[in-house]
């Protein structure tokens, strides 16, 4: 358990809660990333959950330095917020906009009171560890703790003697999307749905939540309330609910608004303890209530507590680690911790899932729809690493992929619960499927697959994601238009596509395919500009843009040709040609001489995914891999800490968790498609990862490292499985057939 | 059928359409009442109807003088306003609070606009007869044609060439409540609902309408809007759909807010005719579909507009009248249309409705139950005239009450769909249980409403609608207890109440209460002030309240005492004493110069209920009939017309219509509770009243009139069944019994 104000952490209290201090999930620090715009929460949730139950800090007020009226604020949760004002039971962890963040429980004591902007409360002794959180609501003198299961949340709250209150508030929340609609189905249950969506201001994108919220107790007061509009002159005088929030007492039917609730009001014996739970689906109410009553029917708060715990403490159990310092451990295993957050189950436990782009309702057997791909982020180290440690949820994900080109047309971009958002830039589907089928993780309709990454390459009129296709196929770059375009940085991602485009035609035999996508993944070099020795947005006729200054768009300023980064942010991003890359340089000097410049000018940023690779390109020059070494043990220990502000940015839906894992483990995929890993020094003493032994026949991978000291960072030698090897990378199937990697290491570069 | 446009008026274009102009419907014109606040509307409906399709022409807009953001505009429709935006489907009739107004169908052309600020149109060629209205909309070129079945609307929409557009709008209407709930079905079928209710201001009383619109063609684009808020700072910027309307394309699954609604957009041929069916419902929107299949399935637009009309036709008929003008007619038979409008019917086809004060859906076989009981206005001419005409109609809306007794534990003063508003003053379902009772109606639970009587008129603490009982019953009047209160409005009530609950309690053996109540029911003698010969509020030590202004209370003015009126206007209101009255006065001279006054110095009110029997007053004083024919024909002339201004004030559901039924036939009731008549002359040379003869055992009542010119408004005698008769009044028995009046008339007052 990880305990907010750490000057109160106590080894006692750990080891009292739980004996075996060593386990995976003992270490998670689910507070690692809720501020510095991390855009985690420590909520309760389970590996995958559709539920989180996370405390909703973001409502502007006094003591709230972000709040959810902000532009940038995308999170429920801000570590140093002061004003709480509820749990709410959808949320989304490490993404750039702001959506779901809704369905909140309030527990309040005294006099009713149902407005947002007024019941709201500081909170202390905040507790977080996998599947559980809970703190003390310091104007109430309640205690609140939530746990969850895939589908529903329970909070359990303490109350003093005295009124209480339990407010379902559906009127406020992160989504940009509004309008509830609730209705009382028994004196203590009621159920409804709430629109969200309109994720990153993608007016088409939204869905319904609907959820059921059950009071477990009897002998309640209750009522709904609506927030009422001011009517015109006298009217609202005439009026006793004209511009404020109205209470119903005595209607009990369906009720529909925007800034709407429902209360429920009671007698409350000192110490009472009173348990809220909360199903949720996005099929159906009805499927909400059978979400709530197969996964908590017969289960108490204690048990769902456990049984949250264990379920993360087995997922995490993939990878054992020994040696370095506790707050490594930490760091790791709150990095997997948010890893297996997204993306997330979609269907019911009947199987019933909403359907990509339409409305239909579909159903699976045995397999898990998922949902939330935020694919341009997760394609470079996400899904490589879940393929490695889940290869049956990697192979699920793309199977549901693959499902939503079925029965939308599309593979998916920036997927939101059934609806793509058209968020950032390229066509990162074709990448995952690729480089999953690579990874020998081939039992999905491949034929389907490879049909689909065929259509999005080349479909010129009318595609759903690739606005300027005719021009790219034609010309092998997208053109700089008009100002403040992406043309460049959706080009590099285009490269990436046809690189695995043409892998994946080179496992079908499709040559012809194979050697158009290979030849289009090159037309970077169009870009590219000797006088800068970086890329530059290029016009329709062919000619540089003018104007061109490297540096602009850091810090989210505006740029031609970029999105949210400056030239020297993705001059590098051509991972699939780092030796092509490095001969328009001007050979290896000149490229580590550029690349160097990165990290002295502080032109780099570790939270942005196209440099994501950059600390390991010292690796394709010889005698320069001690610099990568350097480089990325640097950005571990600058970047990543076990603290609220231990992410560099947006965790991306576990993209920067993701790097981090593969960092401190010693190896990073180079790039997706290309089976080879390149290899720097291991944080850890010994990684084991436990393979699945089905898919992989392999049962664990060990690295190890010989150090004297932490400050041994550099590599003095490599073995596997005992023998001394040269190289700076090694391939997938190397790594798990061999199963052995053993660094040397030293304080000093290797001369 | 009534044209707007008078000047367009033509015989032949009538005389084609209806073979037989002498049929009562073809007298009917709709839009009598609908300006100078009659707050009637011209649209189709069926006697009773639960639904109504009104033009609604009081968005706020250029060319609209009234709007719905007026404080006093409680119609839909407003005569000389411009600017129409659709079709409502669920309104009230000649009420004095905004409610309903709601359930909007509007058809445009070319481009999509949801916006109600702008997508209305003016309108021409408006034609309104008894369950159809049409209209040109000018701006869109569309004919619209609309008709109703007791439970739903259809409106038929002639479109020309090019793109055609159907809303269906949720956002605005009358009600001040707001939020709704749609979904689309099918292709070309929606479902809903949306809250109404919070009528004349009373926060608790609400209740949804439940909705199902089908569009009968195939073929359509379809989509959902909604008026997104303002999203703060910079999201404004980068959302396209804040503080707009958004469009929801691609969405079809439920949909909930403030301002929504639902378009169909198609390719429209020349001349095509597409139909909108709504089908409405208070219980559930399974019901609502169940109305619409019941009541329309197999009927065409033309055969469900026949059927309303012969519908109407056939109510109509009870009346015949011969003799006076073509604009006598018209105004008799729009007044006795007006009669049956409300209260209407509640219960769906399958005999479902909502309980009073409950969430309970209750069932009926073989009756109607009504709602819509605005019993301060209509206990004084409307119930007593439904149980003359149709008894079987007045024995249901008893037994409605009684119902909403055993349901809520009282009976209703101002309900609306299930809802006590608690509107206006006193206690009047006594009165109207008394009056039906005692005219013969004794078919219902008579042990259990006189219950409920005694529980209303001696229930002290907690009273549902009394607040003041205590008092009351012991000192027989309200006090003055600050300022603009209506405490002698409330104590007038209550004397005619208490009056009627010891008639009642004579019929039923009750003596103890007949002599408790007789004497309350004379407690207006406390406030009468010799000085003015007026009543005065009393203070609660008994003595008069000081600064009092007798004409204070005019237009609406604030007024000590008195609900929305001046001393004068409510110091003749104890129709139950009138003889006493003139004793306090100081006798009949006294008496009639204080009447005369009132007309003479524009005092009296025809706008107000307690107003409504002064003319007939005068007949009270032996020799001063004349003076009551004359003020009774003033007011039939003066007050009501065949034309938009044609009722003196709101209708107050077919209050002021009932008033000019009784009026034009020469008979008036003289106190509900009381069974006589008060006679005068009357308008027409024949009224032949056609009596229930199952309940009444009699076949009809002829009441003759012999004149020589319209002049001719003064009795110089009358007959009873051939002989003469000498007194002014006539018993509610003798009336059924002899059934033959005949006044002999002159143009000058008898001497």
């Amino acid at each position: 358990m990880i305990m907010k104000n750490f000057a109160l952490f106590s080894l006692f209290v750990l080891c009292a809660l739980w004996a075996d201090a060593q386990e995976p999930a003992s270490y998670v620090n689910p507070f690692i990333g809720t501020t510095n715009y991390g855009a985690t929460y420590p909520g309760a949730v389970m590996p995958h959950g559709m539920v989180s139950v996370v405390p909703f800090n973001v409502t502007p007020h006094k003591g709230n330095e972000y709040s959810n009226t902000d532009s940038w604020c995308s999170n429920p949760y801000v570590y140093n917020n002061e004003w709480m004002t509820g749990f709410t039971h959808v949320n989304l962890s490490g993404v750039g906009c702001p959506d779901l963040g809704s369905i909140i429980v309030m527990p309040t004591t005294g006099e009713l009171n149902v407005d947002v902007n007024e019941y709201g409360t500081t909170i202390s002794d905040e507790k977080a560890r996998p599947g559980y959180y809970s703190t003390k609501l310091n104007r109430y003198n309640i205690l609140a703790e939530v746990t969850a299961t895939m589908r529903s949340g329970i909070s359990r709250f303490t109350f003093p003697e005295g009124k209480a209150n339990i407010l379902i508030d559906l009127g406020h929340g992160l989504t940009n999307e509004s309008g509830a609609h609730i209705k009382r189905v028994s004196d203590n249950e009621i159920e409804g749905y709430k629109l969200m969506g309109t994720f990153c201001y993608s007016p088409q994108s939204v869905m319904p939540v609907y959820f059921v919220v059950r009071i477990k107790r009897d002998n309640m007061q209750s009522g709904y309330w609506k927030f009422q509009d001011k009517l015109p002159g006298a009217r609202h005088n005439w009026s006793s609910t004209s511009d404020t929030y109205k209470l119903y007492k005595r209607y009990n039917k369906e009720l529909s608004g925007e800034k709407i609730g429902t209360y429920f009001s009671f007698d409350a014996t000192e110490g009472e303890q009173v348990e809220v739970q909360v199903g949720v689906s996005y099929v159906s109410i009805e499927n909400a209530r059978e979400n709530l009553d197969a996964e908590q029917t017969n289960l108490s708060f204690e048990q769902i507590k456990k049984q949250a715990y264990v379920t993360w403490n087995d997922e995490l159990k993939v990878i054992e680690v020994e040696g370095g310092t506790y707050d490594d451990k930490v760091k790791f295993y709150s990095a997997l911790y948010h890893l297996l957050l997204h993306p997330n189950i979609l269907q019911d436990v009947n199987g019933q899932y909403p359907a990509m782009e339409s409305d239909a309702i579909l159903s699976l057997d045995n397999q898990d729809r998922y949902t939330v791909f935020s694919l341009w982020d997760t394609y470079r180290t996400v899904h490589p690493l879940i393929s490695l440690l889940y290869p049956e949820k990697q192979l699920d994900m793309v199977r549901t992929m693959v499902d939503m080109y079925k029965e939308s047309g599309w593979l998916p971009k920036w997927e939101i619960y059934g609806r793509e958002a058209h968020v950032m830039e390229g066509d990162p589907a074709l990448i995952v499927i690729a480089d999953t089928y690579r990874r020998g993780l081939t039992d999905f309709e491949v034929e389907t697959a490879y049909e689909a990454m065929l259509k999005h390459a080349n479909t010129v009129d009318n595609h759903f994601l690739r606005h300027d296709n005719d021009f790219y196929l034609e010309n092998h770059y997208i053109p700089f238009l008009k100002d403040y375009d992406n043309s460049v940085s959706q080009a590099l991602e285009l490269y990436v596509a046809d690189y695995n485009l043409a892998l994946m035609a080179s496992e079908m035999g499709d040559k012809t395919t194979y050697k158009k996508a290979m030849q289009r993944s090159l037309g970077y070099r169009n870009y590219f500009d000797k006088e800068f020795k970086l890329l530059r947005p290029v016009t329709e006729e062919g000619k540089f843009m003018e104007g061109f200054d490297p540096v602009q768009g850091e810090n989210f300023e505006p740029v031609h040709g970029f999105h949210e980064g400056t030239s020297w942010q993705y001059s590098f991003a051509v991972p699939h040609d780092v030796k092509g890359l490095m001969r328009l340089m001007g050979g290896k000097n000149k490229f580590v001489q550029q690349l160097n410049k990165c990290f002295k000018d502080s032109l780099f940023d570790m939270s942005n995914e196209p440099d994501m690779g950059y600390p390991y390109l010292f690796n394709y020059s010889s005698g320069d891999e001690w610099r990568t070494q350097k480089q990325v043990h640097d950005c571990i220990n600058r970047y990543y800490k076990n603290s609220p502000d231990g992410l560099p940015g947006n965790d991306d839906t576990g993209t920067l968790s993701a790097w981090l894992i593969y960092s401190m483990m010693g190896i990073y995929p180079v790039c997706p498609g290309d089976m080879n890993y390149t290899l720097s020094s291991p944080v850890f003493d010994k990684v084991t990862i436990h393979l699945n032994k089905e898919i992989y026949k392999k049962e664990k991978i060990i690295i190890e490292a010989d150090r004297k000291s932490v400050n041994d960072i550099y590599i003095k030698g490599i073995e596997i499985n005992g023998s001394p090897y040269n190289r700076y990378f090694i391939s997938h199937k190397d790594l798990i057939e061999l199963g052995h990697i053993k660094y040397k290491l030293g304080a000093a570069p290797k001369q």
